[in-house]
């Protein structure tokens, strides 16, 4: 990885964990064994710059993670649980200190820096096409894959927030049961 | 108000708006007007303790306006659309800064502080009984008044962070709607 790759991985890792507002350019530096020079060398715009970068490449990442749950999702479990348990297996593994980067940075920067603001809404639109692209893949037509798409994504970001405030993951795994019962439901009323 | 309730008061607007990490001492202190021994002798755990305070008071706050929905709800607009629309009409008069106060606290403070995450998961656990109570009422058994209620729970906070990502109040009031026809589709399967 090159320092411009570090300096966007370790941001986005902070950005999990304890959002923008506490992650500062020392700590940056010290995570990510860049040197100090790189930050504005890379990034001209600063921590505003390399936060959006990295809220993109989050919102890659996840993007990349749903997909990967709808091939990979067999029998069963559907592509929402599967996806479920990827996320819950990480939020574990770190102790719940691993939330959704977008989630945190609307919260806690959002308000102050248009950029970031940006950033987020981007993300949260990708997601929510690519969730209305598998929707429609399974059968929906367009409107309602959108308007199930966005139902999804808000009911998983405020579970998360749940799994956290208990530190469990059950609150993910039961919204995620009942998701799946609603999208069969309404798929009976629409074949 | 006594400087007490002032300091409440003023820590659960910065709480709404950006969140326990970015709220100082001397801004808690500029903004409510109160003396500045005073946050110590009403508050001797400081900041934390005021803040776990102040989330308190706005579970109250946030149950009463549920518990006030669903009396005020007639007709056509059911007790969560009371609650949203509630909740939508301060979000825009706020430009939208003024998010979800427990939601805020889960993700910036949370982490680093025990007695913050447990404030969280008890505001969180009274608005699940509040809600799944009314849901009872409505003639659902127990159980799963209490599954609804976590779902439902889950869904609106999430909501809330797409709506101040987009500033728009179109996503909740969107997923309240979703939520409503899916009560209603619970309901018919119940009776």
């Amino acid at each position: 990885m090159d320092s411009r790759q570090r300096l966007t991985q370790t941001m986005l890792k902070l950005l999990r964990a304890q959002g923008l507002r506490a992650t500062g350019l020392n700590q940056l530096i010290t995570e990510s064994g860049a040197p100090r020079g790189s930050i504005y060398h890379h990034f001209p715009g600063g921590k505003e710059q390399l936060a959006v970068e990295a809220l993109h490449a989050a919102g890659e990442l996840t993007a990349a993670k749903i997909r990967g749950a709808a091939t990979g999702a067999k029998g069963s479990v559907g592509p929402l649980r599967a996806f479920a348990e990827t996320y819950a297996a990480e939020m574990r593994e770190s102790d719940f200190q691993q939330a959704c980067p977008i989630g945190n940075a609307v919260t806690d920067a959002a308000a102050g820096s248009p950029a970031i603001r940006d950033a987020c809404s981007d993300v949260f639109a990708a997601w929510e096409r690519t969730i209305a692209q598998l929707i429609e893949q399974a059968g929906f037509d367009k409107k309602e894959s959108r308007d199930l798409a966005e139902f999804i994504l808000a009911a998983v970001e405020g579970a998360l927030i749940l799994c956290r405030a208990r530190r469990s993951i059950e609150p993910l795994m039961r919204v995620t049961r009942r998701l799946e019962a609603m999208l069969a439901a309404a798929k009976r009323r629409q074949t």
